[in-house]
């Protein structure tokens, strides 16, 4: 597939990437993880903070899933601006903070963990840049050693950052992480079957707007899959929790906004089962992506326990986001108006 | 101007009700608003979670800035699903868990909050029904005493929950509210000027997409108006915060995507400062709501404080999406596919 492509190519190989990659992590992140874990043991933390911006925001997402439904601790996402930019100083004493970023380079993520380190916080930065600056602000570090990262549309580093957030957050809870060592296998099986995501590509061609959707650990999946169809094919992609969507924007569907459904096998899945009715009320055009038994369009090879699944969810997706992009005539490589590391205040 | 509307008089009739609606809990609210106060005080919690949906959730939002700026707290928008479908029971002791929702009458939200009790934490309700099961569930409740909404699209109980988590959050740090005073004079004048924005709604009357933006205090606004629009007009609206656009999501923005920016006066609206010329450099169409000394189009009466302005920035949002919901021969009082209390699992 990649040599066929003669734009969005760096995306189309760090995608195909991701397999080597995280066996790469599983082989050589241990005693890091392990490190840093044992620091946070010995914290004991009574509220993980998540910060991040854009894709890693994702990550950070499936990360408060984790702490909230297997480390049983209260979870938020930060709004970095009220550190960087209203000056608060809030009483973090018992908090673990938790900075998401490939890069380790945008200054109000920097910014935020140097305010949450001062604030009592325990700060660990999780990048693809040990020598970045936020690895350098917080107390501790972990690499999710994804390699480069040259396209500007991440999607290595995605997975990279579910699967170290995944392996440290297990052994916080005295885990192995040994769920996890299937999964390279899985994504090799689901990457061979490009051709299928190819061939979906050409149906959404000219659609201008999209809905993805997803409950549980694949609403991550449903927001990344948005920001990845938004910044290389430019289409008006909208994620929903699948019970947020029947909160008003149910109204909006109808036959000409296609919707993208992530219904993986689990509680998330099962979860999904009172929105696809409605959605075909509304006439929608509904392409699931998940599990055979819910019907799927795009099956995800079954054999990883649910909370592990947003890594082969989102892959699907990138190749959609690429082939899309690329029969638009566009450069998923380097969108127009981006720049690799983004800068905010 | 609510005479002249055939279709979403209700809805109009109920946009035109706040500034009343807000005399009301201001006046009335006091008693109940400082006895929970002293509820949370004393118990002293070292982190505030928030539970809601829809329009609620954006309220919600607002409270999780007003937490983490003003009362210098960790704070977290939860997800209900964590608790409802994958049975997570956390330890919430020293947790303010807060419960947002007109109606109070969504399943998930409730047993979120019965959760969240029987793990410790303190629970509140802040609904519009004293009578309903959230309100039943928690420890404590506050009524934002908006009066019945008829209209599916929600406004008043908009503003009301906004007035009355701030009222509520400033007591805890001691205040009296009193900064509020001036709202409802400022949002008659506003709303007088409803003729504006009723041409205005003119300009997007064949919009698909739109983008709107703004940061700090100002997203829950872009949040909401991005929602209002959705379920009343059928956009396919986008709500993003200046700095999340940047990462991303401003490859989308083309002069085909019209951008709606609210620029308030404040440390949020400055910090929209190097967004507008990246969205220029795009050639968006924007259109701004908010301080005269930003250029913007739909100017806000000055007088409140920043913390106050999404009470005022909301009212022009509300009007642009009832009229372009009647412009497109929709009917903004019952829109497709939705029913006034939305019940989710």
């Amino acid at each position: 597939m990649t040599t066929t492509l003669r734009k969005g190519g760096q995306m189309a190989a760090e995608i195909a990437e991701q397999p080597a990659q995280w066996r790469t992590l599983l082989a050589e992140a241990g005693p890091e993880l392990d490190a840093v874990a044992t620091q946070i043991r010995a914290y004991e933390p009574h509220t993980v903070l998540l910060v991040a911006r854009g894709t890693s925001d994702h990550a950070a997402l499936y990360a408060k899933y984790l702490v909230e439904i297997r480390l049983g601790k209260a979870a938020g996402l930060v709004s970095p601006s009220t550190m960087t930019a209203y000056g608060a100083r809030p009483d973090f004493r018992g908090v673990l903070m938790l900075g998401v970023s490939q890069s380790g380079g945008s200054p109000d993520l920097v910014r935020s963990l140097e305010v949450a380190r001062g604030c009592g916080a325990l700060t660990v930065a999780v990048t693809n840049n040990p020598g970045s600056d936020l690895a350098r602000a917080a107390a501790a570090h972990v690499d999710v050693l994804a390699g480069p990262e040259r396209a500007v549309a991440a999607t290595k580093s995605y997975t990279a950052q579910l699967l170290a957030l995944y392996l440290l957050l297990d052994r916080v809870r005295g885990g192995t992480g040994a769920d996890a060592a299937a999964l390279p296998d899985l994504a090799d099986t689901l990457l061979e079957r490009g051709g299928e995501i190819a061939a979906l590509a050409e149906r959404y061609r000219f659609a201008q707007r999209m809905v993805t959707t997803g409950r549980g650990y694949s609403y991550p999946t449903a927001r990344e899959a948005a920001l990845k169809l938004m910044e290389t094919a430019y289409v008006s992609a909208q994620a929903f929790s699948a019970a947020d969507l029947l909160h008003g924007p149910l109204a909006m569907i109808d036959p000409q906004v296609p919707v993208l459904a992530v219904v993986a096998e689990g509680i998330g899945g099962e979860a999904m089962a009172p929105v696809l009715p409605r959605l075909a009320e509304r006439g929608a055009d509904v392409c699931v992506v998940g599990s055979p038994a819910a019907g799927a369009q795009v099956a995800l090879p079954a054999g990883a326990p649910e909370e592990l699944s947003p890594l082969l969810e989102i892959l699907p997706f990138q190749l959609l986001a690429l082939h899309v992009a690329v029969a638009r005539g566009g450069d998923p490589d380097a969108p127009r108006g981006l720049a690799k590391v983004t800068e905010t205040l």
